[in-house]
């Protein structure tokens, strides 16, 4: 060929493996789906593409400088940033469709161009869940979600991990109690907690104007930990008169007390007077979820309670609660701090190789195994048998069997056991009952 | 809320399904899926967003048109029109990481900005299987395919589907032995064949400029029907002295041989001369499926050999052989002919729904019954019984729990089946014999 050759190469800030890898992704994929199909989640499935005065209906800061848009003809598109948009947008435009409460989940692949940086994706998969009230949404919804991420989290192997719960009004009410009506700037700064240390959070603070007694409070505040009963104790003892921080205490408490019939047990479940979770969209609830052993991490399942998922769209009020797994970046983490590793996984149970002369028969008893759904592929290929196990090795696939003419002869097949590397000579009944309970 | 609504609603072209159909959806992709896995095909997973010049590095024709192309920041970006192009760069990129030969399956959406109309989508789902051979791939890896086809539609519901195959070194090498040294026009005329008939060819044909004897023949070629074995010996009868066509069709009789081994009943396989499948890509067998009842909707899986996949990015000589179902596009046509229906599917087995005073029970009840990996949800809302009814009927969930205190005193569960009506009192271990059983 004459032509010049392009290099195969992809954009920085994607994700892509190879397929022992995949198979890892996929795997983890399949967990999540399972468990929220579990819990009575309904799938969903909304266009990449959408119009871009949708979903930059609410416009501003960093999304319209990270989303991907573009025009085609006269139309001015973009790419989904996030799952919540096009779900406000489904729940609105299909509102006489859906039966309410509405739980959906939805896999799938957003888009955002920032800046490229290791462990920073411009295209990753994110897994939600919500569930959408029409008009109103009971409280012990917030306390079902918690067994969702536990259900989840246990499922995909994991037992050290932490669910961290708050609750906005409380945050709020206890800042409208010291005098302060706008507390965005400070919820900011207690985010950083982690990051900045206490002493970082007093300077900011004492930046934002506040006086040395509401700094003290709110430094008291943030350090009331213990149990969760302890720390609901220790809130309704600070006997604050205000009603907004009075509703968040009961939700909270209602979502202590139900999570735990749920199913979670104490151990997975602590409430974090610390997290604040974004600053506009959350008004009740909030959740993060960390892993014991790597806080670097970061949360890896949040989400929380609002008000008015799609007031953009629709005069309907939809009062929500949701959580969301972000898979690609999770993926990424968890192989970074090997957590994770992709050599154990085929998908293929069983390599027929047949020796020459013998295809036939290989190709018929691959399917009469193949009709006990059992994945299975024959070597079809010329080659030596040394080639062919080393496919079946390099795979990771975890049976071969040969088929030659003094098998043919006996009505039997050579089975090799890849990993111990015991090899038996048996029939149909015997390879077919090895290959289902191995 | 004082702000302006934007009417919710998505661009023309796209499709986007309400839950149940969304189910049915799922339920055929991860047949196919399924399916493709059984014989031995391992994931991947590519961008969605590509860098242009690898796009397009064919280029030409309607892709340049109808691709979706901006920029962002000084990068050329495009999304991907199809999963062969991807799986090219991906072969070529990832070459010295990838067993050979490279069975991989790919299920993701391709974009075309075409003209927009009924049944033609802007956003689709590919199902695509390929096997990547390294420097040669043997023949008998075209007679896999079609059982791979046949065991995915058959698992779909269907019996009645005709798998038809040519062989492109058969048509190409007849045209040589005819003259015709670049047999692209002919082939597009044949290809017309079923839509404007046998004189609409004659008459392009002509226009061609083609001799009356030459046409004759041709038409004589196409005209060959009936079983395999007879079209394969008339085929042998015309005696053509010509390399290429001896080489097809000792291919086709290689296929036709062994696609009855690999399982195909002959009804569902049938070699057809007439199909050309597209025009420059395809170098050996070509493959279509029809519904035998629906001729209308067109192919539902097509595909064939190709000798080169990915010469545009490598060196490498990388033959293959994979087929593709166009799954959003047969979706919508199934559900046009009424040949599926939404209504039947509900992925959630069992509402429970809690009197007054017995929500803990019901949370624990379903907590027991997930356990046995059964999908269940609990009614959460306060709201009369008709409601609670109303709303597992509306999601066609098949079997509702009701719990209330002569339940609880009676350690006992009333079980209703929704679709018969009848309703029983049942101790629990009868109830999750019931579940896992009906």
């Amino acid at each position: 060929m004459s032509r010049d050759i392009i290099k195969p190469s992809i954009l920085a800030g994607f994700m892509e493996l190879i397929p022992s890898e995949q198979i890892l992704f996929n795997n983890m994929m399949d967990t999540i789906r399972k468990n929220y199909e579990k819990f009575g989640f309904l799938p969903i499935d909304t266009p990449v593409i959408e119009k871009a005065e949708i979903l930059l209906a609410k416009g501003g800061g960093e999304t319209e400088k990270q989303i991907y848009r573009f025009q085609k003809g006269d139309t001015d598109l973009a790419l989904r940033f996030d799952l919540t948009v096009p779900l406000a947008r489904y729940v609105a435009q299909h509102y006489s469709e859906l039966t309410f409460p509405f739980r959906r989940y939805h896999i799938g692949k957003v888009y955002r161009g920032e800046k490229a940086q290791r462990g920073r994706f411009r295209e990753f998969y994110q897994c939600d869940i919500d569930i959408i009230g029409n008009g109103k949404l009971d409280i012990i919804n917030d306390a079902e979600i918690p067994s969702i991420i536990y259900s989840t989290f246990k499922d995909l192997g994991f037992d050290e991990f932490t669910i961290r719960i708050n609750n906005r009004k409380v945050l709020n009410g206890f800042f409208q109690s010291l005098g302060i009506e706008n507390p965005v700037e400070v919820l900011r700064s207690i985010d950083k907690l982690e990051k900045i240390g206490e002493k970082g959070v007093i300077k900011e603070l004492e930046d934002l104007g506040l006086e040395s007694t509401a700094i003290d409070r709110i430094l008291e505040f943030i350090n009331i930990k213990g149990t969760n009963k302890e720390i609901l104790e220790r809130l309704r003892g600070l006997n604050i008169d205000n009603e907004m921080f009075n509703k968040g205490l009961e939700e909270l408490e209602a979502v202590n007390h139900y999570v735990g019939i749920f199913g979670v047990p104490e151990k997975n479940f602590s409430i974090d007077l610390t997290i604040a979770r974004g600053l506009d969209y959350y008004t009740g609830t909030v959740y993060e979820t960390f892993l014991n052993n790597y806080p670097e991490i970061g949360s890896i399942c949040s989400g929380g309670r609002y008000d008015d998922l799609a007031g953009y769209y629709t005069k309907q009020k939809l009062p929500g609660v949701g959580v969301s797994i972000g898979l690609t970046r999770l993926f990424y983490q968890l192989r970074e701090a090997n957590l994770i590793k992709a050599e154990d996984y085929s998908l293929t149970k069983v390599l027929i190789i047949p020796m020459d002369g013998c295809l036939d028969r290989a190709i018929e008893t691959a399917r009469k195994i193949r009709d006990n759904d059992i994945n299975t592929q024959v070597y079809l290929e010329e080659a030596k048998i040394g080639k062919k196990f080393n496919y079946a090795d390099k795979l990771g696939i975890p049976y071969v069997i040969i088929i030659g003419t003094e098998e043919i002869k006996r009505d039997t097949y050579t089975m090799k056991n890849m990993k111990t590397g015991e090899q038996v000579e048996i029939n149909f009944e015997e390879l077919l009952n090895r290959l289902k309970n191995e």
